[in-house]
Formats: structure tokens, sequence, C-alpha cells
């Protein structure tokens, strides 16, 4: 019997969609950060949905305050990726009945505190018990817009373009995985003065996620490891294997990267230029991510 | 120290909403059940959310094409309570990593079952490992729309309006469900016929969810216990006290009743009249209804 630790993630989610109907019109379906939905107009929709389980995303030691902004932060990074801002948000708790209702209430206050930074809304919810001694369940699903002229999917990248990412990576384990900042303000910078080519939040390590927005983009990649920007503290190895560094991993076209890095206007975030796309056959190979269900 | 299992669901949802930013504009958000999201046009916005929980919401021994589609049924059993119907699916789901890949894919073959019979379609997913040993728990939340004349909130009955269920009630744990099916084909005729000025589904039982109701309407109910339609092989306090019949309940003026039960148009679903609505000082109590936590 073939188990999910076996097959891993992405294996099983190319299973799974092939089971269910989809929708045709979507500029965008499972396998990008956020699905988005053509209405007509403008505005394009954004729907996102993501989960924290205790022992897995969170340490039950943590803060219930951290832990909220966490679960809220990491659906906002995804509308970040798609050059989007968040907005109505629906959250389900599956919990234990032994739980402290203080710890719901702090869990809550990090929801709201992540939610009016950025501009989001509660529209609803959902919870229920969970048998005593099972992981609590925090799970976020999320509208948001983007303007149809700024949506940014993984797949439109070119052999050529350059790789950038935003801030430092490794080592979000010994404490900014709890309370990062979505990268809502950059991104939303870069659409309207360089669109990028193709764009993904870096949640399961650079070292995982590369390879999925290559992969979308039917693109190869060409790393300079010299070049990557590392935490304080971290390793290479770290800083490509390490997941949940929310920052933002995208491409653009290379006539565009010296003015790019130029124009920048953000001095407390760094930008780093660490590779170029190539053809698939020429791409190099990086080891390392965090993989679901191996653990 | 105060737990969820001392002060219950619907004490919690009343103290969390207050610790995060709401939508001052939306037409109902949290209580309702779905949130009503108002983006201009003709055709309002529906979201919702709900989580099947193992041990919980099913046994393990349960078929898992069942549990796919109970999932997504009761997330279209709370579009058909609005008037509405269901539109774009994100489907979560927390597996301990020994979960068999057959298990999750007849799972997701009963979710495609259930979209597919209601025209939903799967815009986005999410899978996470929970430790062995912790309950499974699917999250599902989707967008469903109505139109701004039909939709029916739970806050609009009037005392002298009467109080109807469609089908029969109690029992449900013997099978239906795991196959129920939402009333969304009963609803949208209703709403287009005979609109309610409330509704809702019956998920924790009418002794629970008759009184939500009627407090969202800032009325009480006067009951005719004899007049209850009872599932075979149920008793009178199971038709009360059972939860998830994924029936109908709702309210219309007076006047409208008798033409409403000579009109009714599925002879394969029971409407039955059991009660009126009347002030809150003069409402009759009724024991009984699931209490998450508390068990």
């Amino acid at each position: 019997m073939k188990t999910l630790r076996d097959i891993g993630e992405d294996a099983l989610i190319e299973r799974l969609i092939r089971l269910v109907p989809l929708d045709e019109k979507a500029a965008a379906g499972p396998g990008d950060d956020c699905a988005v939905i053509d209405q007509g107009g403008e505005i394009l929709l954004l729907l996102k949905t993501d989960a924290l389980v205790e022992h897995v995303h969170f340490l039950p030691s943590a803060p219930a305050r951290s832990i909220g902004w966490k679960a809220a932060a990491r659906v906002i990074s995804d509308f970040a990726a798609m050059g989007g801002q968040p907005n109505h948000f629906l959250v389900t708790l599956a919990l234990p009945g032994e739980t402290a209702v203080s710890w719901v209430e702090d869990l809550y206050r990090g929801i709201g505190d992540c939610l009016e930074k950025f501009d989001g809304v509660l529209a609803g919810g959902e919870t229920s018990s969970v048998p005593t001694g099972s992981a609590a369940v925090i799970s976020i699903a999320a509208t948001g817009t983007v303007r149809r002229k700024n949506v940014v999917l993984r797949s439109m990248g070119k052999p050529g373009d350059r790789i950038f990412v935003t801030g430092l990576l490794g080592g979000s384990i010994h404490g900014k995985h709890l309370d990062f900042t979505p990268r809502i303000r950059e991104t939303n910078w870069l659409v309207s003065h360089f669109k990028p080519t193709a764009m993904m939040d870096l949640s399961d390590g650079l070292g995982k996620d590369l390879p999925r927005l290559t992969a979308a983009s039917n693109c190869g990649f060409k790393i300079d490891e010299i070049s990557l920007p590392i935490s304080p503290g971290s390793t290479p190895t770290q800083a490509i294997s390490d997941g949940e560094d929310f920052e933002i991993l995208f491409t653009i076209a290379s006539n565009k990267s010296r003015e790019l890095i130029a124009a920048w206007p953000f001095p407390d975030l760094p930008l780093t230029e660490i590779g170029e796309l190539v053809e698939k056959e020429k791409s190099q190979s990086l080891a390392g991510g965090w993989e679901h269900f191996s653990k």
C-alpha cells in the first residue's frame, strides 16, 4: 500500500486534481500561489487556502498570538506573490475541547493584528472539536484581488530572464517563521514598475520552490550560489533547504535587471539577483527544501 | 482556566469576532450560513468554510468517497440555505503521512461527485501532514453566488411567520449524514416563488438551530411537536436533538403558507409546517441539539 509519505506532496496533488471538475476558464488554478478567477471586469478574484498544524508548523509552546499572525500572514504572502492584495478571510479552527479560551482569543488577536496591517477583514469562520490528543489545525481561506494588468503567474518566465529574491534566506525556524512580514508592499511596487515574468513566495525553501517556478515556466535555472543572500548564522545549505522564508522569488527580463536594482526603493529589504532562467535541458539541480509527509 | 468545553461554540464565536476587523459593508458576516459580499452588480458573492474531523464527523471505517461527498455537500447545503449556488472550491487536507494514497484519491472522487452534481469546480487546495495518531481534518472553503433579489438571511423573520422544514428529521447518524443531498433544487425554487423571510440549514439539530434562527430574527417560536416530520425509526426527541439532518428550516409570511403547501413541486421530498414565529418573550424552549466541544 502506497502512503502519502511514499509519494510526497507534489505527486499527490498531481493525482488529485485529475479526480475533480476544474475551472476551465481560470487564469490560474491548482499549482500557482493562488487561484485566479476572471469575473469579467478589471479586477481579478484571487482565492487561497492554507493550514497550520501543531507540531508541524508551530510548537505548542509558541505564543498563540504569533501563531495567529503566521496563519494569516502565510495567506497574505500568497496574495503578494500574485501582485495582489488580501480581502475577505474565513478561519477554520479544529481544536481539542480542553484548549483554553484565552489561547483561542490570543490566536484571533494575532489574526486580527495581521488583517489590520494588510487591510483584510474576517468574513466568517468555523470551529470544530478534535479528539483529545490530536494536533490543533488552523485553516485559513481568503479572497484577494489583483488588477488584470498586474497579475503575475509562475508560468511566464523565459530563458535569459534574471532570477531575484527579496530579503535573506535560511534560519526562519529561529523565529522569523512566526513574525515575518508578507511582501505586499514590495510586490505591489514591483508589478506596477518592473512587472516580473514569473513570481512566487518561498514557503518550502529555494531548493524546493525554484524548481516549481521553473517547471511552471517550462524552463531550467542556473544559480550563482555565492550570491545567495544568507541570514546571519545560516549556512548556504540552510539558505537553500530551510522552509518558511516567505520571501519573494521572481524573474524579470534581463534588460530590466540593472534598472530594477537601481530603482529598488526599500533600503530595509535587500534585493538580490541570484541567477538566470535557462533552457530546460541545461538546468542545474538544487538539493533540499521541505517535503511534507516525509517527516 | 476556562476551556472551549466550558463555554461551547456559540459563546466562543461571539467572543472571537470582537477581536478582528470585520467587513462593515457585508450583507451578512459571521453568524449566518454564509458570508454575503456585495461587489456592486446584481450577483452577490457568498463565502463559506467548513471542516470534517475524523472521530467527530466521520469514523475511520467510513468509505473515503462518502467522506469526500459529505465534506463538499455540507458547504453546498449552506449555499442552498442562502438561496444561492456553489462556485469555486478550495480543499485543505491535514492527514498523517501513513494515510494510503488510494484513500485520499477516493476522498477526492467523492468531492468530485458532489461538485459535478451541483456545478462546483475545484480552484485550489492545500495538503499538510499531521503527527501520527492525530485525527484527519478535511477543511473546505468555497465561493458561491446568489441573485441580490433572492438572498435570504436568518434575520428577517417576523412574529406570525410560519415555520417550515423540508424532509424528515432525526437518525442521520444511521447513514444519511454521509450521503445526503443538499437542498439546492428546493431552495432555488423557493426563493423565486415564495421567498422565505428567514432560512438556514439544519446541521446541529432543530433544538439547536431553530433558536439560532429565531435569535437572529429577534423572535421566539412555538412548535407543534406532534407535527414534526420524523425519520422512520427515530423518536421525537431524536428529531429535535440529532445533528446533521441537512434539511432546510425556513419561515414565510402566514398568508402565503397554504399556497406554498399547494404549490410545492417536489413529491419526493416532504414539506412540513411545524409552527410559527412569536414575540421573543412568548417563546417556547426546545431542549437538545449538537454541542461542539462538549463531548
